[in-house]
């Protein structure tokens, strides 16, 4: 009877298991899971806690909102999500962005300022979901990997020195200007709190000695890989206890002026509703499609990595739902933008997580801080949350891609370095923008001058190669070529230019043969040039012959009629066909 | 001595002879070239006279200005040009361009109207002479066939149009605005000159009946083809004759308030110096940029196409240098931006042109046209010119195209569609440039979805094409794939997808053997991914294969380390080769 039930009904609940992932691997659960999910999940949530009030600060936002928009968004991805070691919450670059785009229209802190990102994520995620609805994932492939690159050691940058002021225990308005905000403090340096400065130093040695020293000295002493591995990550958990306890040991915030987050909320998340204030929509728009993008692009890179190490797959679709209605949770609970976050998804995915239970338990962990040790945050320095930020941006800059780059390709090393001192000296979103053309018009003026070679059979083969690389057998009456790109109007003029060359070069040539192996496309204008073409060799005695057209091509040319003006006998399944009908092989 | 003298400055004289391509052509000039150069002279200058005066109108200029930009430049483009038949002056789309631009600036016909126009052809000779000189020709290549096909029916249509207040003999400032000229023109119907209407309509009538059929008729009455084809391209002239005349012997400027040409001034081109303003240079700089490009992809589609029908070639690069010293000729002699005549540079051909001294006997014309005959256009009905400039346009819709780009391709005829549209409706300049950025995008977006397909091969033979399309010999432990495109940013998912997926679905599968034969172009992305995938297939226990890699992507490939790295024994020669390799062939 249900079965029956089921059965009628399965193509709808094979559809909602599509959009739901969490009713495929939900019912499939094996207790064997538990144990990994919960330790995960408690790592995750100790980690998260200083994390996401850390970039909290970063987006100019009050502390707790960053634990807002870790409890139920990452709730929310577990239920929408394809991967299962993904952990949503607040990330670097997403909060840069939205803090960049508050500085611009509210006071940092403010209430104005949540407002701010509560539409912020409210907007990203209806973006979001509607483009994965649409299956308009692809449209992020158009982000080459120079650029995001680029932007990723520029945003390193960025980072780094926002939090020079919090470290140095000064404060002043932020601008949408770096090297203003740069000189500001740099005036105001001598005002510098020592106490401050001091204790964030010493935080990030602590931070860095925990990740890259730590967990080899401790294993050196006995301990397992996996203790060890656990140990060298609570750096983060350590300064915060440590900075919290001094500070009020010492009351160092009144006996050294020493900034600490104050006074956050207990309790969990408030029931919020963006308001859906347009004024400043034209302001915020350029923000706001980068947060769509890049939370999506790190988002869905993360996710692909980690599920390729255990031989998942990610639908990058359905990641753009999941994203999209974690940042709409967000949105109805006092959280800001989200994204995938890559040093908590790689503690999730070491400690064990083998589901996305892991992130419940994470979440449980940010409602008990929220329900009881929020009053402990009072006497947390802010140089410490400072210095977490700066510890976590140390990662980021990924020189290895820089200098592959510049060995590899001189025009994808000039796309990264336009992006990297666009997002530096103009900024952040202009710099990314002018990322992504220079790396459209690089691709477009590459494409537009081809490769094109005089290509012979190399011996005892049906293999056609250049004569200039290889030892191959040509004709005086018959030439082959082969162009190396598709044909479409920046290469039309050079299609022209080389066939009539042939033709003009050699007196005795009857026939040229145009190897289209490479041939991806024949737009209209190529097809009138290739006309044009035919008629201007015919009248000088010498015919066109094309090879290797793929099949979808001559399908078109077939429906648009050149094929019958052109005759279905001059085109051959391959060159070699071609040359042995034309006497030359 | 001489000899000796002449071969010390070889170099700089070959040089000096690529850009000055009348010291190839006139130490050469034979005497049985000079009758059919005297002729088409003669019939190129009988008929630019009508033409350059109508032209100067829809550029919102005095007639003489029209007069002016064909003397001097005639010449230059006769030292400069590697056409042998093209004739250079004031044409349709650039006076349209003109005029729409000094609309915008100044009163028509007005000094300052003609102040602009010098300082336009000036800035647009001086660029197309400096895009010359660094051989940036190609750039026009970015002028898709459907754009260009968009922009040339819409400009028909926008010159027509503006021509209706002339034929109407009524006059009010025209506008930037297609739509708010023509209601102006309707609100005004009722003052219609009856005089102005008839004449010019049946003055279209009669240039449409001598081109159409006058030729064919002449000839069955028993004259030559020469002749009647002589008599069948004067329509032009006659009309201006009759008008004249007509006018003259009624005083119809009098009795019937027809208006007219009037007070031409006597005598040759002034020396003039554009004034270098550039208060205006930000609201000029859009039509400057359409009259560089426009201009000279005109006239560099007009030398090609005769050239190739003489098996001649014209050098693209030295065009532009030639195009843009003509421009400075007509800025210093009173005249305004100039390119290639198609109809007058046919008449040229057609009358037996063999050099550009043809060119330099229609300067001649034109001079004693200036010299004596000015007076005589006081009674030039200016319902005539506009008239001819409508029967010129009547050639220029190109509803072939427009059929040939829906039967083809939708993207390209969606392009031409955008274009026509944006022309008519947003402007010259805005509809062009939205007509390039569709056709980008259009270009991007296609080959950012690749066709991807399992090849197999062609028995009996060593070609490997589509599974789908042919039968083809596979095997179960090696799949062959071929991708249809450069392996880019855009299609590194796509890359990434298809071999994943195919190991994923091929438990059996051992090997995986990718054909670049398609690949033009491997960016870094798309580096970073094959290396990743490469990775994650190992880990699947599948091996990656790479098969007919061209020798340029090869090279990098090497000099990225990527070959030593991947392994050369997993790079074949062939997909061919690969299959025998792994047992599959």
């Amino acid at each position: 009877m249900l079965e029956a039930l089921l059965d009628a009904h399965r193509p709808h609940w094979a559809r909602l298991r599509q959009y739901v992932p969490i009713l495929q691997w939900l019912p499939a659960y094996k207790r064997q899971y538990l144990l990994g999910d919960f330790i995960a999940g408690m790592a995750l949530g100790v980690m998260a806690v200083p994390q996401s009030m850390a970039y909290a600060l970063l987006a100019n936002l009050p502390p707790q909102v960053g634990l807002y928009a870790t409890l139920v968004p990452l709730v929310v991805y577990a239920i929408f999500g394809t991967s299962r070691v993904l952990s949503i919450g607040p990330v670097a670059l997403v909060s840069l962005l939205t803090g960049t785009m508050i500085a611009q229209l509210a006071t940092p802190q403010s209430p104005e300022a949540v407002q701010l990102a509560l539409l912020a994520a409210f907007i990203v995620g209806a973006v979001q979901i509607v483009l994965g609805l649409l299956r308009m994932g692809f449209v992020v492939n158009f982000l080459s990997h120079p650029v995001l690159s680029g932007f990723t050691n520029a945003a390193a940058i960025v980072i780094a020195l926002s939090q020079v002021k919090n470290l140095l225990g000064i404060k002043f308005p932020g601008s949408a200007s770096l090297i203003a905000d740069l000189r500001h403090a740099i005036a105001l340096l001598p005002e510098a709190n020592m106490a401050s400065v001091v204790m964030g130093v010493v935080a990030i040695i602590i931070i860095v000695f925990f990740h890259r020293r730590l967990g080899r000295l401790l294993m050196r002493l006995g301990l397992s890989e996996f203790v060890a591995a656990q140990v060298a990550r609570s750096g983060g958990l350590v300064v915060v206890v440590l900075g919290t306890l001094i500070t009020w040991l010492f009351r160092l915030d009144q006996t050294a002026q020493l900034r600490t987050v104050g006074h956050v909320p207990v309790g969990l998340p408030p029931i919020t509703l963006p308001a859906l204030d347009l004024s400043n929509a034209g302001a915020m728009a350029p923000a706001l499609a980068m947060l769509v993008v890049i939370g999506y692009v790190e988002s869905v890179s993360i996710a692909k990595s980690f599920a390729s190490r255990r031989r998942e797959k990610v639908d990058a679709d359905q990641e753009l739902i999941a994203l999209g209605a974690a940042d709409i949770a967000a949105s109805f609970t006092g959280g800001s933008p989200v994204s995938g976050s890559f040093s908590r998804s790689a503690v999730n995915f070491a400690s064990g997580a083998a589901t996305q239970l892991s992130s419940v338990f994470a979440a449980l962990v940010i409602a008990l801080t929220l329900l009881f040790l929020t009053p402990l945050f009072y006497f947390l320095p802010e140089t410490i949350l400072a210095a977490t930020i700066v510890a976590a941006v140390l990662h980021l800059p990924d020189l290895e891609t820089v200098r592959q780059a510049w060995r590899y390709s001189k025009a994808d090393w000039l796309t990264l370095v336009v992006t990297l001192f666009g997002v530096l000296f103009i900024g952040v979103e202009a710099g990314l923008l002018i990322g992504v053309v220079s790396s459209l018009a690089v691709h477009l003026w590459v494409t537009s001058r081809p490769h094109v070679t005089i290509i012979g059979r190399v011996e005892d083969t049906e293999t056609y190669k250049s004569v200039k690389r290889y030892k191959v057998k040509t004709c005086p009456h018959v030439t082959a070529l082969r162009i190396d790109e598709s044909l479409y109007f920046a290469t039309a003029k050079v299609l022209e230019d080389t066939l009539i060359g042939v033709a003009v070069d050699n007196p005795k040539l009857k026939y040229v043969v145009l190897d289209c192996s490479a041939v991806n496309r024949i737009d209209l204008s190529a097809l009138t040039t290739l006309e044009t073409v035919d008629n201007e060799l015919r009248a000088m005695g010498v015919t066109l012959v094309l090879s290797a057209v793929k099949g979808p091509i001559h399908d078109s040319l077939l429906k648009a009629g050149f094929v019958s003006r052109f005759g279905q006998d001059r085109i051959y399944l391959s060159t070699h066909e071609a040359m042995k009908a034309l006497g030359c092989a």
